[in-house]
């Protein structure tokens, strides 16, 4: 059966050729890369980008264009290779690969507008490619999607993750393939080349899965068709391939991963034998053709807001993990680019109050966090606001790919729930004592912690506008309304909740810890003894300004926290107040805890009214 | 086929019944929890404990005891009202379930002596299964290890990566259960009662498959048969069950994900049904009988140490990395219970060396950090000391694995290579800039992060020996010989290399930038300006004395760190001066970085010698 494509099999088979010379050339001028891992993809990546592809190649961001994530990152020059093969970027540009001043970094980022998601941590463009192909039933878009994993990377289990949820979704638009090269970094994978074992994996998992020889260009063309046709269910080509293909002395050979080959007569030698391999073709290499994808809608809202003001009676008591879901409903109704995620919890994160009014825009990531965050990595990459939700404490589970997601810059709004031993009975494993740290050592995330219901409505549409990635900490107890429906907040600052000419100490609470500082607030007040509070609501950036003055001005810094100390709300006033300096003294959960009420949790661990009161005290009387 | 069995079927129901009933008393006690979730499993706990498994009731830390593992940690209630059962623990006591009070915790953790490993956050105890499945090789025991998945749990990737690691090491000794009750927190599961599709899966993964009724006993007892006589591979029971099982108006249904029935009238009505459900036994329910497993050799060392001075010549140059690998040889050496795990990366983070010594005690987790991470933790709860080792960055996929250690405070050492832009060229996917943070915010946990090779080898004698968890923080470039062999270090120490009585400032480095420091003295020196220098090797805990004295004498402190600022170096040393206070002036990577030459970048990023000068300059002027 002949193959329909527009380029001939001989003219594929040059560009892959070509991919090859210009991937062992840009990693030998670098001195560093990975060329074998470039050479097994190349007839993958030619086929992809010069006859099943469709997108427009002066505009690698056009909504309707065919999107190709490359998973297995460390194969970069490829995928730069083709792009100047495409004509997109300059072929002499390839030889700056890996220097600080070009963009054609090590592993691939969004720095580059052909690249969606950063990658270079494997198992997580395959989470993103599935998002991405989630959202093009979000626009109404026929554009396909296709992720290129390594078959080491197949051990990562955030992959199996992106498996159980692309059967879920029965995502039809997804098509995956497999550089199955048998070759990791240290040995051979645990599956070598046995391809029908990998493709049993996959079908067993639900999708629609094909075992191809990897080199073989019509083999390659016939299984793209074979996916396209494919209905109800993902495909995941497995293509079996040769580490090192084209270069005969290196063929299959273990010790060749990440090796650059030397400039002079190692790289002559290796070019030599690479150029023999051009055949005689039909026609010169094309440029490939405009995308022929019908247009997606416009789902960008003209002006996105203001979202209702929060209503709430003074005296109502309300967690602001229901105020999340309260805030998520309302920024749904404004603007169609809000997508929410959740990992089984949406009963408990309150993210079902977004499911139950859009449930097109709801995707249930199951007990799955890494493909939860992944997910929302490749709607976020496509236009996208996903605001995945689920206990703080889980997505440490996703931690490398929140991580990646500040590399990639990406719009992603993560929210916790449950957080600290406030969240009581159930003990230390359901505790985020941890996620504050986590956030704030992605530089650019906004990090914010509401106390109160309305604070929570506020700042939830700060998050969603706010130029990258913010987190949004929640907790599991109901707390008292602070706020009148027209305060306002922003990304950076403060609200300074009690201040007198007369304040000895400042104490800085968020969150539960707030309370507890107004609490003992009216404790000292009733001693004649004036204390400023400070609900710091966004921990990064930090209101520095308010700080420094309340500590200028009051002369102490105490910091009380619902989370362990290191990297916590006290390390982010320290970072405030550092050069100033002014005494700091950090209360915070300092050892593993244990079940309990809340309240009871909340005095053991040193954060409660009466401990915040002790402290001041100990403070004033130290300062004397 | 009569099943052999010492207790027999009627018993075995009945005590089933008794764990219900037990499980549903202590959550309505509690006022929280998951009997519903215990109820499916009570017919598994049961043919488990007084059928299947041979352990001493009297002892359940005892070498040769079969080992249990929950991993669907909610199901708590009924593990406890098992070794209640047993006789270990008092069935009264089950009533202070979740109180400050008692360890009987909400979810497991070692503060009881029959939990290994604390559970609760879903897919991980099945990890820790394998570890501990592991260790029975290491130590010559024929003990088997059994491990209790819930369903919902199964989305869990990391459940994943414990299928490929039970296949390659061909584990017949595990032995798991799925107890597939079909319903999650909120909603159904992905598989419902599919429990064909879910066995299809782990055969797919190289494991032997089972489906059965999780109700019917004689099929439960006649599948741990068939497990025991399975060899070569790892067993899955896909056992299908009914949630709320025996609560007739609760059985199969959503909505009762984690809710305690109420005391009173409700309860009552539940209790009354339990009980009508025992039967006429032929004995009362037994205590289980010793343990008949052989005996296991006693690989406890009786003086394990010292390892071997390190042995470098004053002009050397050594990647710490590299020296981690000759340390794990050393400690190797001396110690039998000394394990290495890797995650593909061995030739890179040098754990190869301990590898090609050592086969038989190192451990290939291919590209699979979680799984790494989760057999380290099974292998330390058993008496090993494990040290997982892969890029520093890639640690952070095991974040919540290694939040999990720090609750079980298990001796498990894990160790991070390739840290910060140092590690040049790969860009910033590969680089660990987060990794203090997270090693930080367990309690308990040593933080080491030695510059050169000779305090490389120290330290991991004493992370080795430290009593709970540590993190080695190792670099990729070479760097000089600092200390001579017979230098001493602690845990909580630190180094004043440069010191006068004319200090104006003290710079604070560790690793890279500890060089980065010294080369600032040199070129201040030759301006007149004397600067106090110290190596920060020990992050957590802080060397508290030294920096205080540094800061009060010198009058200011410059941190200097390849990492974040946030939950780093700085922050560590603003903890340790925050009461004096000391004015702190911390250099850090403070944005996402590119790929570039290591020197390139360290200079770019603003924690080179030329950027520590200026900002001594800066601060010694800003003081006038």
């Amino acid at each position: 059966m002949p193959v329909d494509t527009a380029v001939s099999i001989p003219t594929l088979k040059n560009i892959a050729t070509q991919l090859r010379i210009d991937s062992v050339k840009a990693t030998s001028e670098a001195g560093s890369g990975h060329p074998t891992s470039c050479c097994s993809a190349a007839e993958i990546v030619a086929t992809l980008f010069f006859s099943e592809m469709r997108f427009d190649p002066k505009n690698p961001q056009a909504d309707q264009n065919d999107r190709f994530v490359l998973s297995k990152g460390h194969a970069a020059p490829v995928l730069y290779a083709a792009w100047a093969e495409v004509g997109f970027i300059k072929r002499e540009s390839l030889l700056t690969l890996r220097e600080l001043k070009s963009d054609l970094e090590g592993h691939p980022t969004p720095r580059l507008p052909f690249v969606d998601v950063a990658t270079g941590s494997l198992g997580q463009g395959i989470c993103a490619g599935l998002g991405i192909a989630l959202n093009a039933r979000r626009i109404g878009s026929d554009y396909r999607t296709y992720v290129l994993l390594g078959d080491g990377e197949s051990a990562e289990g955030s992959v199996w993750e992106s498996a159980e949820m692309g059967d879920h979704y029965a995502l039809d638009n997804l098509c995956a393939i497999t550089d199955m090269n048998a070759l990791g970094q240290s040995r051979h994978t645990q599956l070598s080349h046995d391809g029908e074992r990998l493709a049993n994996r996959w079908r067993a998992f639900g999708w629609h899965a094909i075992v191809v020889d990897g080199h073989d260009i019509e083999a390659l063309l016939k299984a793209y068709a074979e996916a396209k046709a494919t209905k109800g269910k993902p495909t995941m080509i497995v293509a079996k391939t040769i580490k090192g293909k084209g270069i005969s002395w290196v063929e299959g050979k273990d010790g060749w991963h990440g090796k650059a080959f030397k400039k002079g007569e190692e790289l002559d030698k290796v070019l030599k034998e690479l150029e023999s391999q051009f055949v005689q073709a039909p026609e010169p290499p094309p440029i490939q053709r405009p995308a022929k994808a019908g247009s997606a809608p416009d789902l960008k809202p003209k002006a996105p807001g203001p979202i209702p003001a929060p209503d709430y009676k003074p005296t109502d008591s309300v967690a602001t993990r229901e105020a999340y879901g309260t805030a998520l409903v309302k920024l749904g109704a404004i603007d169609p680019r809000i997508v929410v995620l959740d990992a089984d919890v949406g009963n408990s994160t309150f993210s079902e109050k977004f499911e139950h009014k859009y449930p097109d825009r709801f995707y249930e990531a199951f007990i799955a966090e890494q493909v939860m965050v992944g997910a929302a990595m490749g709607l976020a990459s496509r236009g996208a606001i996903p605001f995945p939700s689920t206990f703080a404490v889980f997505l440490s589970r996703a931690a490398d790919f929140v991580r990646m997601i500040g590399i990639s810059h990406l719009n992603v709004k993560f929210a916790g729930s449950h957080v600290g031993v406030s969240i009581g009975e159930d003990g230390p494993s359901q505790m985020g004592l941890e996620d504050i740290a986590m956030a704030r050592a992605v530089p650019d995330c906004a990090v914010l912690y509401p106390a109160d219901a309305v604070s929570t409505e506020r700042l939830m549409a700060l998050a969603a506008y706010h130029d990258g990635p913010a987190y949004i900490r929640t907790g599991r107890p109901k707390t008292p309304i602070l706020y009148t429906a027209n305060e306002e907040f922003t990304i950076g600052g403060s609200k300074v909740l009690r201040s007198s000419a007369s304040d000895r100490v400042t104490v800085v609470g968020a969150g539960v810890t707030l309370f507890e500082a107004l609490k003992a607030y009216d404790t000292l007040k009733a001693e004649g003894i004036a204390i400023r509070v400070i609900d710091l609501y966004s921990l990064q950036p930090v209101d520095v300004a308010t700080l420094r003055k309340a500590g200028q001005e009051t002369g102490a810094i105490i910091t009380v926290e619902d989370h362990y100390p290191a990297g916590g709300i006290g390390d982010a006033v320290a970072t405030a107040v550092e050069s100033v300096p002014v005494p700091l003294h950090r209360m915070a959960v300092r050892e593993i805890p244990r079940s309990g009420k809340p309240e009871e949790l909340i005095d053991h661990y040193g954060i409660s009214a009466s401990h915040i009161a002790d402290e001041v005290r100990r403070v004033i009387a130290a300062k004397k």
